[in-house]
């Protein structure tokens, strides 16, 4: 059972009539969202489910014409590794989703348009908001500057953290992120480092959004301040690797289902499924 | 509630890992598998979702393609107006799919290749038998020959019905199929009508097989004799106008979704997840 009362995951009773939601992404298992919004579904009692579809890059476009050929399918959402891959196969792109050049999830106008917008910055602030953490002004180390990271990124720098340093594995993609989000937002002080070169001792905030690699840790938390809060957005394990090595040094931690979890009812929102 | 104890329609709480099942066809909202085979999941434990997908026959392959590329999508059921249409799209025929030249269910083997079945007709026969109806020895009228008609007239000829009559709107659909069934089974004696010349007197049991066609009934009933069966295969309404006309006349009736519930627990075997 959940905090809402209806069990994660369960929808309303099923019929021919049922609307029906997809996440796609590859691998797929680990996706949250069929837990959290045939929950969100049943409890209040929208006749619709949201089933997880494994999707490999190659079969994204046919996914999509599927999609808008198909008259009971209302929605999508996106997950790793389609967020920017998906942005040249819809009709129009909102605010969010131009900005960061990366979709997470696409609705079907009446007309049959298909919009994409990103709501991963908005729920990775009010998950971090929902459990008492604030960004203003911080010192944040980000690691990965992909789909999810770009989002993030942008959201991190709208909430006014002081500053922003990101790195990724490809150092040229956390230096055109960092240049993006610095243009957007001039006052906060945005700059990429090499990886393994991140002087952790200067943040407050540790913040992964790159995929698992093996056992090895996306940042090495040897030289980490006690009080810096690590934040890690992998989903499986829901306490990965990094969030146990800062649990073990004592630090505060916070897992990648509050972003999810924050923005479920915002995404309600967007498919006109709002309570 | 059903028989069973499970509320119809009602799957096992979804996560990323559940696997997925979908009925395709257009329109899809009458479709009776996504309230029965949610029902079977749960009631055994199987952590499988089977959503309805409304898909027009353009992109039939588009859904057949998506299916195949598509890790953990286990199986497609397929109904009006698909059931002929994917036979080409599989890689495999089983006997059922062969016979009649239509397809009602799709599995993926582990190499990838895709077999193609039709258990409408053995769900039919089922049906009837769960409801005390034998067909051995009765003369049988059937109106409708297109995907589900041909399962069924192969299914009663295969009971040892004494006669089958067809009817279709398309005359020349009715005689290939009286001579596909006669060639198979050449102790029954089948012939084709023309439509509205049914002669409905001389038989026992009366099955539509047709789709809906306005406010027309499919046979007129006013020259039947009393204690003839009256068969619909339509789902939608549940109780039909032809079966409401049947019912008004005293006659007895069989109602669709028996088709369905009898042919689920096969259809679970097929898709490998006997319990």
């Amino acid at each position: 059972m959940s905090e809402t009362g209806a069990p994660l995951g369960l929808p309303l009773p099923l019929s021919g009539a049922t609307r029906l939601f997809a996440i796609i992404g590859d691998p797929i298992e680990q996706a949250g969202s069929p837990g959290l919004f045939n929950q969100a579904f049943r409890k209040h009692g929208i006749p619709a489910v949201l089933v997880p579809m494994q999707v490999p890059p190659s079969a994204v476009p046919g996914a999509i014409a599927l999609f808008r050929q198909s008259a009971n399918w209302d929605g999508l959402v996106v997950t790793v590794p389609h967020k920017v891959a998906v942005c040249a196969l819809v009709d129009e792109l909102a605010p969010a989703a131009r900005l960061t050049g990366a979709v997470n999830a696409i609705r079907k106008e009446s007309d049959g348009r298909l919009v994409g917008d990103n709501y991963d910055g908005a729920g990775f602030i009010e998950g971090l908001r929902q459990h008492g953490h604030a960004l203003q002004g911080r010192h944040v180390l980000m690691v990965g500057a992909g789909g999810a990271g770009r989002a993030i990124a942008h959201a991190i720098a709208a909430e006014g953290a002081a500053s922003i340093t990101l790195v990724d594995r490809d150092g040229e993609r956390a230096r055109q992120l960092a240049e993006a989000v610095g243009q957007v937002h001039p006052k906060v002080a945005v700059s990429a480092r090499r990886q393994g070169d991140e002087d952790t001792q200067r943040h407050d905030v540790i913040v992964n959004c790159a995929p698992p690699d093996g056992d090895k840790l996306p940042v090495d938390l040897s030289a980490v301040r006690s009080g810096t809060l690590v934040v890690d957005i992998v989903l499986k394990p829901a306490w990965t690797p990094l969030l146990a090595a800062a649990g073990a040094r004592g630090l505060p931690t916070h897992a990648g289902v509050h972003m999810l979890s924050g923005q479920v009812d915002a995404l309600l929102g967007f498919f006109g499924l709002s309570p």
